[in-house]
């Protein structure tokens, strides 16, 4: 037997392990101080009300033998594709078949796992800084990684690849660095996949908390992308389904895909529980709905605290406008994980080091605006005393 | 871009699209006839009340914000692991650690995601008849297959490859067969892979039907086994989880490959619900236990009258004694298809044509225990009038 040597190339990313790590030496070394963690990356409320109540209903149908429901269509319940179609792409002028929306337990496989669909030969270019997995799911393939720099000089927009790319991920709203493409940033990157027959992985999971006019929810909002891209969301920030696991992913048939993946599904994955399927329908009720923008608002709320806090305090900041995470410079040069230190040392503040979610992000740290409101509020006071 | 050229490779399977379609055409025609379907591979009856009383506690935990739970462990809750270990391991003399046990969305996703592992010039052997997503799987990373043939001359137990196989997929008890491998039968493949250096991938989701005391539970109960291979099971069959998602992989450290799948969950997998974690964990308690219990007899009775009413028209039928599957010859040298075709003509009975998991199921049709009783009763009634 021999094993996939390409998990040898894999760099070891100890990221969130090294922030947990030095937040309790210090919690050793300080017992009576109140440490504040704004680097939180998972959300905080409590899943809405319709959320809740949907869920208790579907376990009941799971215990009487009249309602009970087993295997479901590995692609999902029609119930949610149909939703889907309806709220999330009919209202911004996009039309979806059906046989295009396939339900998840999440935006973390689905990232994963649709590169099962392309060559191990092809190269892949994503953004930097950008959430890890992209970079180890392709490296686990054996792909080249060729990565596209995004700093304050370029507004956080990567230039298009200069060598010709097969595939191209990008994440808008952007995790970690906060901020979204526009339009016409957006539509240079499918001009050039329709150009090169190139694919896009988007991920659009931040989408919800988009509300500059100018920046897509989608990427079918450009037209041509439904050949070139496929769209990656979820429940989980949404709707704080981090914990209870769906998400979905659109594979149109124009890009000549949709039948791989329905058979990689088919193979490969069982379906999405009935419970979070049914909890997920309840966010596309008026009630739901509402719950949900509740939320959103009060961690766009968190970040515009946050935002405002830092910039009084003359920090340079980024994004926290169209998504929860807040891109800060560090200042005079200190590199992401020194700043990390004086954060913690001086004020007992935890952030996320930039550097780990690539080389473009170091000197840079991420706020959360997932984090506690108190707890900002407090760490806005401490920063500002001295 | 350069698509995945393995996906050409793989055989269309219409197996259960076409049993669907045939029953369906067989009604139009004859709407007042009442068919009856033998054939069902999914669990009827609901899920046991302990498990719907945990799972609306984990849906309140998640309503309020003290007790809500977002990302949990890629490798799953520790709450559930250490039951594991506990109750399905210990009392079979079984030691692991925690470390080795990694909680799925069912087993199905694993069965195909353990590939992963292995490099894609491995060859693989599999049992045939088999669950077709074995081969399918590994035709989709560009691995050879090798065919291990089971039937009654061998009492389905497959002989030992005669050239050199790195990965092993053992299915026991047996979907679709229903008939299960023996200690000394477990022994020599485990032998075998540990001479050769292979690895064996256990599918033991039908494990909860075996009452032979010659028959392992695990394959971890053969000396050795902890060294070579990966054990993958579920709650689907178990306590009816089909539509809930749930299920474990054991890989041990002796492996040598624990570390890689680790690596493979934190960047493609984020974790299973914490609801149907909850739901798992009360299939531990001896209220949940007993009531799983329940189901399990219910199920080997309704397998013990289709085998005795089969037995009685003078079919020739295996399995069914510690899985929930008949493997029933066809009469007179028929096909699969043309016994199919038979019984629901004749008998207005649907059941599994064999040929549909792989050439050496030609002869024989699979009949299921997850039937409902009434209808067992009814096919054998009508059987026996002819």
């Amino acid at each position: 037997m021999e094993k996939n040597s390409n998990f040898d190339k894999l760099e070891n990313n100890y990221l969130f392990t090294e922030v947990f790590n030095r937040k309790q030496a210090y919690m050793a070394a300080h017992p009576d101080a109140r440490v504040l963690n704004l680097g939180i990356g998972d959300v905080t409320l409590p899943l809405p009300e319709a959320v809740i109540t949907a869920m208790h209903r579907a376990v009941d149908e799971l215990s009487h033998r009249d309602t009970f429901h087993g295997y479901g269509l590995e692609q999902g319940c029609d119930f949610l594709r149909r939703a889907i179609i309806e709220h999330d792409y009919r209202p911004l002028g996009i039309e979806l078949d059906i046989e295009e929306v396939f339900i998840s337990d999440g935006a973390g496989s689905d990232l994963g796992n649709t590169s099962e669909l392309f060559s191990s030969a092809n190269r892949v270019a994503v953004q930097d800084p950008v959430y890890p997995a992209y970079v180890d799911t392709n490296v686990m393939a054996g792909r080249e990684i060729v990565y596209m720099p995004c700093h304050p000089q370029n507004g956080f927009a990567a230039a298009l690849p200069k060598e010709h790319v097969d595939l191209i991920y990008l994440c808008s709203p952007n995790n970690p660095t906060g901020t979204a493409m526009t339009r016409p940033q957006l539509e240079r990157f499918v001009n050039y996949a329709r150009e090169e027959g190139s694919i896009i992985i988007f991920d659009a999971a931040y989408e919800v908390f988009v509300d500059d006019p100018e920046v897509p929810h989608s990427i079918y909002e450009i037209e041509g992308a439904q050949e070139v891209a496929i769209e990656i969301r979820s429940y989980s920030k949404t709707a704080g389904f981090t914990g209870v696991r769906c998400g979905y992913t659109v594979v149109p048939k124009a890009t000549g895909l949709q039948h791989m993946w329905y058979r990689r599904q088919c193979t490969k994955y069982n379906g999405t529980s009935y419970i979070s399927q049914r909890g997920a329908e309840a966010t596309y009720t008026a009630e739901g709905r509402a719950q949900v923008m509740d939320h959103i608002r009060y961690y766009k709320q968190t970040a515009r605290l946050l935002t405002e806090g830092l910039k009084g305090l003359g920090y340079e900041v980024y994004g926290g406008q169209n998504a929860p995470y807040i891109w800060c410079k560090t200042p005079q040069g200190m590199g992401s994980w020194e700043f990390f230190d004086y954060l913690l040392e001086h004020y007992r503040v935890v952030c996320v080091p930039g550097v780990g979610f690539g080389r473009s992000g170091e000197g840079f740290v991420r706020f959360s605006a997932f984090s506690d409101r108190a707890d900002c509020e407090e760490a806005t006071k401490r920063l500002n005393r001295h």
